[in-house]
């Protein structure tokens, strides 16, 4: 097999990187590793910046996006009893986010590409990256017990944090930072309709808790709990009534309780690979970064790696030039750290460290109290939430 | 002896509180108890907030600020190798900062006290704070080797963080927050101009450095350092190589080097006592609230507890109502916490982990990063560093 870009990994990267490409008329070839049913149905995100859903619009991605997708004006800060609406709009000129689940986003691409776009090969396992330095490298793949090899211009590793692509990096020629946080995520789907229109990000006594939403039915609710949690040790009322608490404010909201249909506990880290490139081989979304989700940014950033790919890959095309490919790297990274660092102190601001540091504590109320006071802090974390501007 | 308002501590919120209180007609005495000598030559800190320099002015005690007082319209930044200036006056809309030793504050207000004011006995050690509850609590202290009692209406203990007003707060009504930082300043005074107009908050390689003024003629600067470090283990030449190393850029800046006539190291730590006040007694400056020196705020916040506390005592006076003076501690502690968290952000954005955290470093430089390249982010530095507006 040969394409011009080979893109080993079918999430949300690799599809709309596929996407970009076809518009363009480069010839490019998906290798997913999991079957059609399973990537359509993991949970993942759901909170898209401006750019990304501009982005998925741009390329004919979002009619359903369009009809579906809840559009949130702000988010609710919520902490000593009370609550604080941050205005995203009046902050920012004019933006918002919104949900929709990147599941569904991936269902959306996929019926895209196999309607009529570049080939997207299921349960086709990526090996290896062979010989990325050179003109022609080549993806090593399993697909039906049968191994083969799929020569390309260009590789993208799409393939995550636990693919083989940022691995294939010769040794010596990366360096990876990573940060594991000292609590985890409790998450789950509830049929239950959201107790209020807005995502909420609470730091209540017992630690940090999040309010959110799959649909109009659907409410999608965390829980700070301690690394290593079981979630047998944490039946439906007992999540019910530790939400209900941290929750908790002075007025009359109340929490809606509905059945539970998924549970599912999740550690916090995290991690940045540099450099983003080797030769021409290319790294985009979670197999170069991972963020904890306090900031909603990993999909986020997968979408914007991809977006500056795509312009330089087109550039190539084009007129021959590696100008910008040269500077994916750097370019996206800048963008990376950011974002990173937004994670981080979004993480940081509203979770409960588990030696119960009260100092700590209330350097958290007095960033929490900082935020709704002063309207140059509520617009960075406006700006930052609803996603920097591209680099050039 | 008696009198209105007994003042524990003649260092700047003392003396400033004595000064306001008696250009209303309130009665008040302080006691200090070192030496007139001593206390003038405390080595301090010398960044004063406009709101500082502002009321210094209305109590008549700026002369000497006014006519050697260097005013600041920024701070830079330098990281990377690169120097970034921060400017105060665009971003805060006309605010600017001054230097002028805490040492001479301290010696104008002496200077004014003991011409017209009220008395200010030196060598008068307070030894206890009796019935703070009461409507007259008393203070004893030892002058001349010859125990006294001081019989109040009030008692403001402003004898900072070793002095004894804090602890006369009864067991279990009172709350501490602390917080020791993993390394500490080594600070030098050298006989040479400084190197630039500014101060230079810098992240170099091997930790953070300040370049700091005295006056035209006399450069104060600091260098992290661990904790536990012996200055004789800094002969002058490895001071000023240090500094150099973690000063340079790209770019042709020097850093002039000159006799060095002191050297010290300090460590770093943050503290609150809650609340600032019981019956009677109400505590200020240091005695209350400790913040690393990163942020600029100790002196700041003693004048504004002060200013507070005098506006408090006043209404109390005129109308005898303690309706502020109830509320002082409240009123304080907002702003307390807002500059204890602004110092502990600059004091964690710039120096170095002892651990050599990278991850951490690559944060600190994304925040340093942001500074310089969004106006929001930029503006909560300005608004905080020049000082954030006293409470109602």
């Amino acid at each position: 097999m040969r394409t011009t870009v080979g893109i080993i990994g079918g999430g949300p990267a690799g599809l709309l990187l596929a996407r970009l490409l076809h518009l363009e008329g480069i010839d490019c070839a998906v290798l997913e590793s999991r079957s059609r049913a399973h990537v359509e149905h993991r949970q993942r995100a759901g909170m898209l910046e401006q750019g990304t859903v501009d982005a998925l619009r741009a390329c004919g991605a979002a009619d359903r996006l369009d009809a579906e997708g809840l559009i949130h004006h702000g988010i609710e800060l919520r902490f000593d009893r009370e609550r604080h609406h941050i205005d995203f709009p009046a902050l920012t000129g004019g933006r918002t986010v919104t949900i929709y689940a990147q599941t569904e986003i991936v269902r959306d691409l996929i019926a895209l590409q196999l309607a009529a776009g570049p080939p997207l090969l299921f349960e086709a396992e990526a090996l290896a990256v062979e010989r990325p330095e050179s003109d022609a490298p080549v993806v090593r793949f399993v697909r039906e017990g049968r191994e083969q090899a799929l020569s390309c211009a260009y590789v993208v590793g799409c393939d995550g944090y636990h693919g083989i692509s940022r691995n294939a990096f010769p040794a010596g020629r990366s360096r990876t930072y990573a940060h594991d946080y000292p609590y985890s995520w409790l998450g789950i789907l509830a049929d239950v309709p959201p107790s209020g229109e807005e995502l909420i990000y609470a730091r209540g006594a017992g630690g940090f808790a999040l309010h959110s939403m799959r649909s109009p039915t659907v409410s999608r609710l965390y829980l700070q709990v301690p690394n290593g949690t079981d979630v047998a040790d944490w039946p439906d009322e007992r999540i019910w009534d530790e939400l209900a608490a941290r929750f908790a404010v002075d007025g009359d909201w109340r929490l809606e309780r509905g059945p539970i249909t998924a549970k599912s506990v999740t550690p916090m880290r995290s991690y940045v690979h540099e450099p983003m490139s080797h030769g021409r081989l290319f790294l985009a979304g979670d197999a170069a970064h991972i963020v904890p989700p306090t900031g909603a940014k990993g999909l986020n950033l997968a979408v914007s790696d991809v977006r500056v790919l795509a312009r330089g890959l087109i550039e190539s095309h084009r007129t021959g030039s590696t100008q910008l490919l040269d500077r994916y790297s750097n370019l996206c990274l800048a963008r990376v750290w950011q974002a990173t660092r937004f994670s981080y102190d979004m993480t940081r601001m509203l979770h409960a460290q588990p030696n119960g540091d009260v100092f700590d504590h209330r350097i958290q109320l007095a960033r929490l109290r900082r935020i709704t006071a002063s309207r140059h802090a509520a617009a960075e974390l406006a700006a930052n939430y609803t996603g920097l501007p591209l680099g050039p």
